[in-house]
């Protein structure tokens, strides 16, 4: 049985769940993999008791010359990066969960992994628990992938699951979130889309082979969904998702997180709690799902250590990995359809005026919706055919200034 | 560029669909594995007019020194299985989407392909397009797996949606699955749940790593399931789904196929038309789902061309491929919730007549529901708590000579 030194850096709820399921899960990765794995060395600016060696020196785990694989599981970019490229430089594989390190420096990262002959593997970074990355490498590799849509953030389905569900509120189901530990304290990376952009990012870097930066993600959080809106998309058939959407569209990716009205029967739709779950679609092989855990200590262990032994196992070729810079579609020039709520005047003429700035601006209309009156304002629906996004703004930035329109309340795009 | 010579035995829907995007996904493969994919040559017994040079004799392909990968794509186990092992020991790699030859001589191959130090990939034998094997193998390698519910049968699958989604009866659904193609107009390995227990048998064996006798696999079909099982299920918040079952319990698998009344609010409760999806749970990755097109000749070859490229690749270590002999549960010992529904005579004294059965049968009653009468007789749904089902078998086994009991219709069970 070949043995693999493992050495962990950061040993917080992550890297303490690696180092529990490596010595837990021992003789079933033996018995699956051959791979006799066995923690050495961590390391943590704090003084834990542990069961391992502690240093407080990452240097003493990446020049340590027993240890084949480095987990980085400190999150964030400093020190983060500087740590991940000296792992690499010494030629250590390196494994870690970091979604902002990955989609900050993928590039650079994996031509730094390239140069040593070592692997940079990142399952763990999209999805926690859920295989995802290596089934776009390896299972799909026969495919041309056109489409991801993935509920990467459990965070933000699970206040949208509440407020679907039980008819809460924005505040009250991010509270009970907070409470239950999904939602940090400021949960700014979460409901304002941050988390899932970097995970688009890492989605369309790999399925597209394209160099993203992650500040070409067009990004919209949760934070503006009313409780209204998740009705008025019930009553139609649609369901509100926070999407991370990466598609390649004549030879531009789309790439880009909102939230979403989603059909009631689109296998998304019924993801509920704090699952998350991705969406793939490829030619040849059709629509596929991918469903599970997307945080916590154990699903992202399982992720990690299957990277650990992936890597121990040096199966993937070491590829040429440059990436060719994506061709990002700026979001203006992107084309979809739209639920518009808006609260205009209860009186005779206003849809003729509203119908016409959206016709001058070139945007179709699908159908509207007269929603409830309070005697002064009423709530009017509209769901827009397939428009270019800058003539949709061009209308809304119009109306804004028109007596026709009172408030524009949600401005949502539609998942056909 | 590393150039990978394929042949392909039996050129149907499948074999032809394999060959179709080997060559249209040419450049991305290449671009994804830095493989050189080109079929070199198809056997088929039928006189075909295709772009390839074509054999009648298979020694043909598995003799060609120059071909290193085999895609048996006949079906069945004769001669699948005598070409399966020739190719083998010519050592070719050989992948194949044939559920029967690989479930029922599952040992067999793998001792050869372990003997002549090349691979037996069946990917597309389980879930037809859907990354589940190599999962499994690699993706959940640090996992305890301990439970797996598949809905790996598309055409059973579309028969239950079709009754439940649009109240047909079993008759009329079959028929339009029939229409759709996607039943065979002789349905018996579909309805009677063979091709979902072969597939049982080989999830069983990749994520238990022991040999499953097929015919252990204890199997229903869902010939007996009606309109008003579906309604009466759907009363009590549940869907019926042919469920294919593998799990440890006590170091003992269970391991069977048949219908069962699944939770709407289970992931797989919403699986929807032709669709499959399995249900994995693993320590530490926790529950997960793979869902996508279980079967036709697209997503089937996405399978097959990732396997052609693993093998290529050569990425799996060839591991002593000894599995242990399964310790299969008996279904008499395994313990589970059922649905019962009985037709009573509409008198006095017959539900304590069917209570002192059952309890003298150790059988525990949760809920007693009365449905619709039509005078004569009562319909009775009784919910058990969860026993040992050959205690059920004996309470039911005594029911039948009672007076208090007309008939019994289905018994379903019930999945917590």
């Amino acid at each position: 049985m070949k043995k693999v030194y493992v050495g962990i850096i950061g040993f917080g709820n992550i890297g303490s769940a690696v180092a529990e399921f490596i010595k837990k899960n021992h003789q079933v990765i033996a018995a699956n993999t051959g791979l006799d794995l066995e923690l050495k060395k961590v390391c943590d600016t704090r003084q834990l008791k542990i069961a391992y060696p502690l240093t407080h020196q990452y240097t003493d785990i990446i020049n340590d010359p027993e240890i084949a694989v480095v987990v980085e599981a400190i999150g964030g970019t400093v020190p983060a990066k500087k740590i991940i490229l000296a792992a690499l430089n010494q030629k250590k594989h390196v494994v870690t969960p970091n979604k902002e390190v990955v989609a900050k420096h993928m590039k650079e990262l994996l031509a730094a992994a390239a140069k040593n002959k070592v692997q940079l593997l990142f399952e763990a970074s999209v999805g926690g628990g859920i295989p995802i990355i290596q089934p776009i490498k390896e299972s799909l590799a026969g495919n041309n992938i056109s489409q991801i849509y993935g509920i990467v953030n459990g965070t933000t389905n699970y206040i949208l699951f509440k407020m679907s569900s039980e008819k809460m509120e924005f505040a009250s189901a991010l509270k009970q979130a907070q409470d239950k530990g999904y939602a940090e304290p400021n949960p700014k990376a979460d409901i304002e889309g941050y988390d899932a952009a970097y995970k688009a990012a890492i989605l369309a870097s790999v399925a597209f082979k394209a160099e993203v930066n992650w500040q070409a993600v067009y990004r919209e959080g949760i934070t503006g969904i009313t409780q209204e809106d998740i009705q008025y998309a019930k009553d139609i058939g649609y369901v509100v998702k926070l999407l991370a959407i990466a598609q390649k569209v004549d030879e531009k990716i789309d790439i880009r997180v909102h939230p979403a009205l989603l059909p009631a029967n689109h296998a998304l739709a019924t993801v509920a709690d704090n699952y998350n779950a991705i969406y793939v679609k490829g030619t040849p092989v059709g629509p596929l799902m991918f469903y599970g855990q997307g945080a916590g200590g154990g699903p992202t262990a399982s992720a990690i250590i299957s990277d650990i032994i992936a890597s121990a196992n040096s199966k993937f070729e070491i590829r040429n990995s440059t990436l060719k810079k994506a061709k990002v579609r700026n979001i203006n020039e992107v084309k979809g359809k739209f639920y518009i709520r808006l609260e205009v005047p209860d009186r005779v003429g206003v849809l003729a005026g509203i119908s016409k700035v959206f016709a001058q601006k070139k945007v179709s209309i699908a159908a509207v919706l007269q929603k409830e009156s309070n005697g002064q304002f009423v709530t009017l629906i509209i769901l827009t055919d397939k428009v270019v996004e800058k003539n949709l703004r061009a209308a809304l930035a119009t109306m804004k200034k028109l007596s026709v329109v009172h408030k524009i309340g949600s401005v949502i795009r539609l998942i056909a």
